[in-house]
């Protein structure tokens, strides 16, 4: 179980299968983000639709709503939102320091407050894998300590402690049939990085993650730390870039070595009526649109882009119709997807560091605003 | 073009097929409403999975938000919200009535507020069967007027002007590939009623629609008012009792020979987390469910039924996650689709009268409120 395949490699770029209970996982990878146990406003159908192959969905917010326990009772996340393909969670660790009011956080774990209902929790490493062996995802994740970029004494205090953690939450994992993954801690300073790459690469995870970055660092903080951990990594272990993220950064991470990621980035402009296009990102509300008769993008393959007009689009958001929501974030999160089918061809071909500059300089328009038409 | 066979009698209960341009139409039928161009949440692949035939929307609605001229640019309502079946529209008259501030109606038409941004509009019979010809739908409606129904002077004067206005319709329809039916109204004064289904029975009309019902007047004035004006209608041709209703009223209502009905409740239920169940109508947010593994209906065929505990749906409205609504509006479609699948069946068996007392015993729990768990 949770073998790692490397099937070709381009450069430092990596082509792979990824064996879990559910299903081959190809990499590298774009999992959609199904916070409270959904793809919002999509049905699994939909997902199915897109080829999505992996879903994350968020340990912090369904241990306090509706409960792992009563999750685990229903059958585990994949019979709960029906869901057959694998699946990962996170370890709560991000959301407690980045939702709640944090009240205390000590050696054994974080006393924190409800986003929800100021309900007073606490996690520690050996609960919030006991919370995730509740959920049942295929991949799970250490619990760690996320400190503030900017900040290099806690940064370091941070890292020591996700390291402890690391070990308490291997300690405490009980299920043969998920992957517990470590997580790389260490902020934007090299040589912290290093260190925790290495102490991390050491311990027996089947599968790595890269945490605390697309916290607030520049691009080339990210890439330069990308570079500076991955080499460490062991090369038949998949590596998780945690929370990214923009189609740059997707094609930026597999040239550095990186095999999957998340982001809610493609569902979160979709229901500010952002589409990914080879025009750039578009915002579909703009008047222009209004008697559009073309798909969003006529090279996509995706129900969105084959079925309706811009027009119809435009029309939906106009109209504060929910259904602009489902059909965007249907295309968005296709787009990505489509995005890493053809990086995964290309590094079987042997062409993705060729075609690399040409795929980011198509997606450099999508990269931060809407165009103004 | 528009012909109307009656394939099955039972009682004065008819099944039927009624030919039009996008496909043949099986009666008795239920149309979902689309009010804008999409009923709300649902992708036609989801109304083609619930075996949904005729979908209706409004003309006042479209008129103001995109606009009719546009929606005819883009190929028609069809192409423009890609549902290739049949489709009807409404006339407009009731929403002017119901939602916008009337500024003057006067024996040429009325003149109205936009209840979206104030501005000034005008509909007469002539530009209403104008619109409706820009818009495309397969059935379209005359204008008419729609009185307080507790106001007998008005309903006389609005009926007879109702007259007047189905005569200016008919002259003012341009096109042969749309059905225009004529409406009865007369409130629930049983002479008017007659009256006024002599009148428009006379005309050219291939079908006939029965306005002005489900307007506050109770059940029984329902009932009696259609067991004065059905058997005054021509065999021959389709009758749509419009906006109505609730699955006890489609019962009666084909026991009374309606062929067509529309309604916004199963969707509008279904938003606010209400479900119809063979145990009653279920308010999918009460506590009982969070743990309940059942699916809404376990003789149900529809995706969400098939697919979905009730655990699930209640996660998600709790969570306060927009998928609950398209789940739960699939069932309750599905539920009243299902329904009419049942009714046609047991009229072309020639037991659907005697069913019809069991059919109407298991729907009233459905009928007002939510179950108490």
């Amino acid at each position: 179980m949770f073998e790692y395949t490397i099937t070709s490699k381009n450069g430092r770029a990596r082509a792979g299968i990824f064996r879990t209970p559910h299903g081959d996982l190809q990499t590298p990878v774009f999992a959609p983000v199904g916070t409270q146990a959904t793809v919002k406003t999509l049905t699994p159908e939909h997902l199915k639709g897109i080829n999505a192959s992996l879903v994350l969905s968020n340990t912090y917010h369904l241990y306090l709503r509706p409960g792992d326990e009563l999750v685990r009772e229903m059958g585990g996340l994949h019979n709960f939102m029906q869901w057959p393909n694998p699946m990962l969670t996170d370890s709560g660790g991000f959301q407690v320091f980045s939702l709640s009011k944090i009240r205390k956080i000590d050696e054994d774990g974080v006393t924190f407050k409800s986003h929800i209902d100021g309900s007073m929790h606490r996690f520690t490493p050996e609960r919030s894998i006991q919370i995730q062996n509740n959920l049942g995802a295929d991949i799970i994740m250490a619990f760690d300590e996320c400190a503030d970029p900017n900040d290099p004494v806690y940064i370091q205090k941070a890292m020591e402690r996700t390291h402890r953690w690391a070990v308490r939450s291997l300690n405490g994992h009980g299920r043969t049939d998920q992957a517990l993954f470590g997580i790389v801690q260490g902020g934007v300073d090299p040589d912290l990085r290093a260190q925790s790459a290495e102490f991390i690469a050491a311990l027996p995870f089947p599968g790595i993650a890269i945490g605390g970055l697309s916290v607030g660092e520049t691009k080339d903080e990210m890439y330069k730390t990308l570079d500076v951990v991955t080499p460490l990594l062991p090369e038949n272990k998949p590596r998780y870039l945690m929370g990214v993220g923009t189609p740059e950064d997707l094609i930026n991470g597999v040239l550095r070595g990186v095999d999957i990621f998340d982001c809610v980035l493609p569902t979160r402009l979709a229901r500010h009526h952002a589409a990914f296009s080879p025009e750039g990102r578009l915002n579909l509300m703009n008047a222009p649109f209004a008697r559009d008769p073309r798909p969003i993008d006529e090279t996509c393959d995706c129900y969105t882009c084959r079925t309706f007009s811009r027009a119809y689009l435009r029309h939906l958001i106009a109209a504060k119709e929910l259904l602009a929501g489902t059909l965007i974030s249907i295309h968005n999160l296709r787009a990505l997807i489509r995005l890493m089918e053809k990086i995964r061809i290309a590094i079987a071909d042997g062409t993705f560091t060729e075609q690399a500059p040409q795929m980011l300089a198509q997606w450099d328009n999508n990269a931060k605003r809407a165009k103004t038409t």
